[in-house]
């Protein structure tokens, strides 16, 4: 990563996606994708283990923003609303790559081995989020109900953002997805 | 399916599950549980494509179980309430199976492969659910997290359900889920 390859991370980020996009996820090599961003297999294999790692590699950030998030705030707060404060705050970062999700999007809803690892990826921040509330000292289910929820409201309000035409604005469809699912909570008649 | 293999898809049932619990599933092939069964390979493939269909062969009636139950909803219900009684129908269903399921959720724990699967099922019964919520007038959204919500809650009862030591009612656990994802999001201090 010395100075004669600036940004070689980025610049092999955006060439994987161009040619993910153009040729599909299967039929890109990382010879290819090297070439494309002007840079060797070894830069390459310096910064990924794979290619499928330049759409995964952001997860662990992601967790541990999540994790650190809700360990940091604030002991009076409600369980929901450490975990809603912990996924706006993802959703305002992911705000700022608009058009890099919605590429991504499309690459993994061509792929169903994709879409298996991004369920996985999902379900592994959902049970993060549980240990990082039970830590807080919220029951077991509680923390695992209130971190599925999260991961809920995620992937709706993220569906609704890669998916509408014109400007969207991801926390705050995070934000009106949580109103709503207390809605939908308490529209029950049972208690 | 004549007569003189009676209940053969149960037996073959049985056989595989014996078979991935003392060998792991990796190990255990259709030759094996054929023979375990006192049946023909040919017979298991009459009733299986493959080894993994034995273990998720019902998710397709999981699913219509789970639709239909929507679908003939009261028009009035509320959609919450009415993803919950299908989920807690289902759990009835599963109760009287306890055995069984622990023993799939001990070989499905032991194999990242099956993991995986487990997740796509789970995504696919969201969706199926979403769907039929939709069919029924109610928003996008509120279809999608409403959905999400009763997956959530199925995931969470089941685990607590095959964990428990001694005696545990699935539907009643399902129940208890329902109520305390409500307060949950009934605690936020939020909108």
């Amino acid at each position: 990563m010395g100075r004669w390859e600036p940004d070689a991370r980025g610049r092999l980020e955006r060439a994987a996606m161009e040619l993910f996009v153009e040729r599909g996820f299967e039929q890109t090599t990382v010879t290819e994708i090297a070439a494309r961003a002007g840079l060797t297999q070894r830069t390459f294999f310096r910064h990924y283990a794979d290619k499928r790692e330049v759409l995964f590699g952001g997860a662990q950030i992601l967790e541990e923003s999540l994790v650190n998030s809700i360990a940091g705030a604030s002991d009076s707060a409600a369980p929901i609303d450490v975990v809603a404060a912990a996924v706006v705050a993802v959703g305002a970062v992911m705000q700022e790559r608009r058009e890099y999700s919605r590429q991504r999007q499309a690459v993994i809803d061509a792929n169903p081995e994709l879409q298996e690892r991004e369920l996985i990826k999902l379900a592994s921040l959902a049970s993060a989020m549980a240990v990082a509330l039970r830590k807080r000292g919220v029951s077991d289910r509680a923390a695992s109900l209130t971190a599925e929820a999260g991961i809920a409201v995620l992937k709706v309000a993220f569906t609704q953002w890669v998916c509408q035409n014109g400007p969207a604005d991801l926390p705050h469809l995070m934000r009106a997805s949580f109103g709503e699912l207390k809605a939908v909570t308490a529209a029950s008649a049972k208690t």
